[in-house]
């Protein structure tokens, strides 16, 4: 009897995830004699310890198929880390024991750096409990942050999206310049590492003058200040692109400026007004500034066709590789020349890519710490190529909400 | 000899108002016989004003073209209101002294209510000056108040804008709700009325929870937290769509809460967070809040088609109303009918668009007051339908940037 697969999203959504969800699900349906059920966690790894097992063959093939183009996480995700063997023992003894009980013999988790230590050690604890799963861990995080892989599937199109709206940002303020807005600031995602923050710069090339606050550069107030007033005198008009991460040289987040509502609670801010504010207090410049939080990442809309290829294809190479006899893995994004951008899928074994965060080169930051370099627009450039717009209806994209229809449990209730 | 034309953009600018740019030109263009060369103000009518004259002869029909893929003001815009006929006598008599050296017979501005005052005050001077000018005012603005017309074009852009991120933003906030952030907040423009933020509530149909805060209803915090408690309890999760106008009953705004950097200034801060973190302290719940701000006017990446089409037949319309001899109008917008989407553009007389404001009718709001009616569905949904993507070159939108280069100046300088 085949066995079946079980397949999660962890962690942050994106624009993509459910593309990989795609790739594994097709892929599973096209090998039906070696892979019974796809069931997928409810809500990620939550649906598995809680034994909620969405039962994707009652999906339709369109519905499936509609994943590719749909943004955020089909099944529901989740924030819940699994610590070390030890200290987590009884929640991954209850996952064998629910992949026992409905004879799954292949784990995709789809997920960033932590996700890939849970899959390493239920690979582990597989071999241990002498129940044999293959654990295959499928790429996904906006922070681009996995060791090996060239990029993390959703980078891509975050990058595109900050990209684009920095330029149409960018061209409005230049409109608006003589008389009135004169330095427009953007707040982007990425706490630890300035990946995304780096797709703003892009935009360099095209006219526009651009200053990045990077978290990997300690603000110095005075040289940033110095940095926008040149670019205004020089263009008349100066973009910002901001970090969520971009903080103090003690490490405090510029974000956190001690600013208190009326009645003296501490408010949650946001780093793209205490920038803007500085300019104003500094240099008298009229200023907007956006967050664009969630939006970047859920931007389906404008994906970058490249991310969503490595997306579906990340997933199709993970159940590969499974059918294959693979296990503890992680399909990989393998470049092989930036023009024309080539790339394959490769494998990175998962006690090599657990545990390891992979930082921003940097020489991928100019000099005075305000830019991109040459050698990070090359790096970043293929991953924003191509678009592959979703189907519309009645004005909106047509996204697909899943049916998710459990299997009963056979297990007794389990606390998490 | 043909006269030759005059076309300026006042105000904010916005994803389609270089399309209007084109259909005036353009249609000039296939007139030269009647119009000599449109000469178009740099930074508005600032360039009328300081006979700053960019001749668009000397862009290329490609070039041309391209402004209807392109956001922003190509040739700059201002925030610049000229006041009554008495007020600023000196630079409305300027403006026929620029006109008249230059044989301008043909007056385009494109912008907003201002805007369109300061055309009908042209057209009375012109007559009074006995200097003959036809003065066109081709309509632009996101804020989709001005009267007559069924809508401004910019408007159904950014609602389409604000409807597709708010639906993939709540789809995003829907995936995490079991472990992590129940609720999203997304700030929209409209200090005034609620247009934008009604676009939001366009997802409703989708499955999504919405609470909408309108500048139009006073805002009560006790029924607001109410409604999102019961929204979340039923769903699981809720996005709220705050306009930049909601306000309390005084009047104040609720993004001015008083809010003190650490050394007591005042800050800006944005509807967004301080509703968010009323959310937070009221009922607990994690969340996640985007201000978009200029992404949502500059986005021509994601415009509605049928946006696009009316921004440019405005213009070309105005064109032709203007060899067809009209005088102080400005084309409008007529809906023949929702299903299908018809619709044709007509004449407004500008005595009776300056100084009108439209606001947006009760009935289009709930009873609830937090979230829009069928009536208000049925008239905003004509105006997100289609797509009309802007060409990309090396994973970018491909907009162009014209060369802007002025005429010689006839007249001394004049201080504006």
């Amino acid at each position: 009897m085949a066995k079946n697969a079980f397949y999660a999203q962890s962690g942050g959504v994106t624009a993509v995830i459910n593309a990989s969800a795609c790739g594994v699900i097709e892929t599973a349906r096209k090998h039906s004699d070696k892979i019974g059920t796809v069931y997928a966690g409810r809500n990620g790894i939550i649906g598995a310890l809680t034994e909620d097992l969405i039962d994707t063959s009652l999906e339709s093939d369109a519905d499936i198929a509609a994943l590719r183009h749909t943004p955020s996480g089909g099944f529901g995700s989740c924030r819940f880390k699994l610590k070390g063997l030890e200290e987590s023992k009884a929640e991954y003894e209850r996952l064998i024991e629910v992949f026992k009980a409905h004879n799954i013999g292949y784990f995709f988790y789809n997920g960033g750096g932590d996700s890939a230590d849970t899959c390493f050690k239920i690979s582990q604890l597989s071999e241990k409990m002498g129940y044999p799963i293959q654990a295959i861990h499928v790429p996904k995080t906006v922070d681009n942050d996995l060791p090996i892989t060239d990029t993390c599937p959703g980078f891509g199109s975050v990058a595109k999206y900050i990209a684009v709206s920095t330029l149409e940002a960018s061209y409005d303020v230049r409109s608006m310049a003589k008389t009135s807005t004169k330095v427009f600031v953007i707040e982007v995602m990425g706490r630890h590492a300035g990946w995304i923050a780096a797709a703003g710069g892009l935009v360099e090339d095209q006219g526009i003058p651009v200053v990045i606050l990077f978290p990997e550069v300690e603000f110095d107030k005075e040289k940033f200040i110095a940095s926008v007033r040149a670019k205004v005198e020089e263009y008349g008009f100066c973009t910002i692109v901001v970090s969520e991460g971009a903080h103090w040289p003690d490490g405090k987040f510029l974000a956190e400026q001690g600013t208190r509502d009326a009645f003296g609670h501490a408010q949650l801010g946001g780093a793209a007004p205490v920038v803007a504010n500085m300019v104003k207090d500094e240099l008298g410049l009229k200023f907007h500034w956006a967050v664009a939080d969630y939006l970047q990442r859920a931007a389906r809309h404008l994906a970058s066709k490249t991310d969503v290829e490595q997306a579906y294809a990340v997933g199709k190479a993970g159940v590969e590789f499974a059918l294959n006899g693979d296990n503890s893995i992680m399909p990989a994004i393998e470049r092989i020349s930036n023009d024309p951008f080539e790339w394959k899928v490769g494998k990175a074994p998962l006690s090599e890519v657990a545990n390891v965060e992979k930082m921003m080169p940097m020489n991928f930051i100019s000099d005075d710490g305000f830019g991109i370099t040459d050698a990070c627009k090359e790096y970043l450039l293929p991953l924003i190529q191509g678009e592959d717009y979703p189907p519309y209806k009645n004005g909106l994209p047509d996204y697909v909400t899943l049916k998710n229809i459990s299997i009963d449990k056979k297990l007794p209730d389990f606390e998490v």
